[in-house]
């Protein structure tokens, strides 16, 4: 079920994500109004059609027209300006985020959030390699996962309405999880990979390895181009999560070299065909859903 | 410069690789022949076109004609049908491979080798996740790379004629290293990459991860899907320089762990940048090659 046309949206922090956000719902004739720090991305988003109107002030009758505001914000920059702004919200407001990890970042925004306010919390899992408003592309979501994690804090209302924009923004696939499962399954299957994208492309000085490579490395490093104060901030937010992965892969790793030290081929043989099963699973079940 | 017309050429090992071979150069109008073990994979490359003909024996007539003959099987049964049967080669005749390692193969084929007839190795760069000759599809070769390892023994001839057959089988960038160059650059960029896809595959029991990944899980897995036969002994055959390009990548990981654990911003930052860095000169090169 799709958004109702008539509420006023209103996206605080224009970058990539928020710029795709405003273009989805713009596309779709939703009204959109933005804030955020820069001038030039005001501009941008306004000259391309992004959004209705926007401005980098905390502008009162912008946030207190609007129905549901999306923070495309860092995690501290998120709760800053909550603690500061939140008594210009309408009563009745509906807020939601894009924001990576969620148990700190939801429990810290619920627990300092006026009680005539809803904070629905929902992970976006899509992104590029490059930021900017400039680089918005709401086509970037039609292949990808929508994750909305509530608490008990959370109205069905606003759960609804928090998929609801999910599926407007063009999502494949809208799920549940709660912010401690969010994060323990990003942990994995986000957080880690790019762990490994940016070690992998770090841990050794080997020049033109252009010259000598298959598809295999090029995609293993694609996310090893990474904003570093984006992800450092992510990574830390979510430490016990990650660090709790990082060792599952190390101890695992550790394995594999020990059978390739005592060149144990079985064991090594029997890891190879585990990894295959698993992986033609997940090729399965993605064609399945498409 | 591409191979000359009028030369025979035969493959021994008619799989995914050795029928890309046999596809790429049929259709340039090459008399390729093959011996493999299976009739069905003759049968299926007669009838479609990638062979002139095909046995399942020893033909000491098939062998005795060929001028350039090119191995596609596993290390081991490279080296004992050598051993067998290369009293049947023409004298003069070249002999190469597509291996994934190269110095413990190529000096012992070398060091067995008649005087009169040479051995010229090779790697080309390429493959996909299915095999077997149904799978042929030379187009896999156009963006990859093909590396010629000689040694000592190998004359300029011979290295050249490699690097034409590289050419012919219209291969993006040809690349000459020495053996022991090629295996600690694959075992860098292929091999490692490959035990890293395998262990994150495995090293976590979570399910219905497809729900929830984005395209860096789904990447970095991509090659988790393996040949378990083949590729337990290619990392076996390599075994020293994928342990030590195994144990960089695990020191860094661990020093990327530590600094998580102590929330040492900065570092992790400077890695961050580092691995951006470098990832833009591979796809700027990349792009400039193209």
């Amino acid at each position: 079920m799709e958004l109702k046309k008539d509420i006023n949206i209103l996206i605080v922090g224009l970058g990539l994500i928020g710029g795709s956000y405003a273009m989805a719902l713009s596309k779709k004739g939703y009204s959109v109004k933005s804030i955020t720090r820069s001038r030039s991305s005001i501009d941008y988003a306004l000259k391309n059609g992004l959004i209705k109107d926007g401005t980098t002030e905390v502008d009162p009758s912008v946030i207190g027209e609007a129905d549901l505001i999306v923070f495309a914000l860092y995690p501290h920059t998120f709760v800053e300006w909550i603690t500061d702004n939140q008594y210009l919200f309408k009563s009745g407001a509906i807020i939601t985020d894009v924001t990576g990890v969620k148990t700190t970042v939801v429990s810290a925004i619920q627990s300092i959030l006026r009680e005539d306010v809803e904070f629905i919390a929902a992970h976006p899992m899509a992104g590029r390699e490059v930021y900017g408003v400039e680089n918005s592309d709401d086509a970037i979501f039609h292949d990808a996962n929508y994750i909305v994690t509530p608490t008990e804090k959370n109205t069905e209302e606003a759960i609804e309405l928090c998929k609801s924009l999910g599926e407007t923004l063009g999502f494949a696939r809208i799920s549940q999880l709660s912010p401690k499962e969010h994060d323990d399954v990003i942990g994995f299957v986000s957080q880690l990979a790019h762990c490994i994208a940016i070690t992998l492309m770090t841990c050794n000085e080997m020049e033109h390895l252009e010259d000598y490579t298959g598809n295999s490395f090029r995609d293993l490093t694609r996310i090893a181009r990474i904003n570093d104060a984006m992800w450092s901030e992510l990574f830390v937010t979510n430490k016990d999560a990650l660090l709790h992965q990082m060792d599952l892969f190390s101890a695992e790793f550790q394995r594999l070299r020990d059978m390739l030290q005592n060149e144990d081929i079985e064991p090594m043989r029997e890891m190879m065909r585990k990894s295959t099963a698993r992986r033609a699973l997940f090729d399965k079940n993605n064609e399945e859903r498409k």
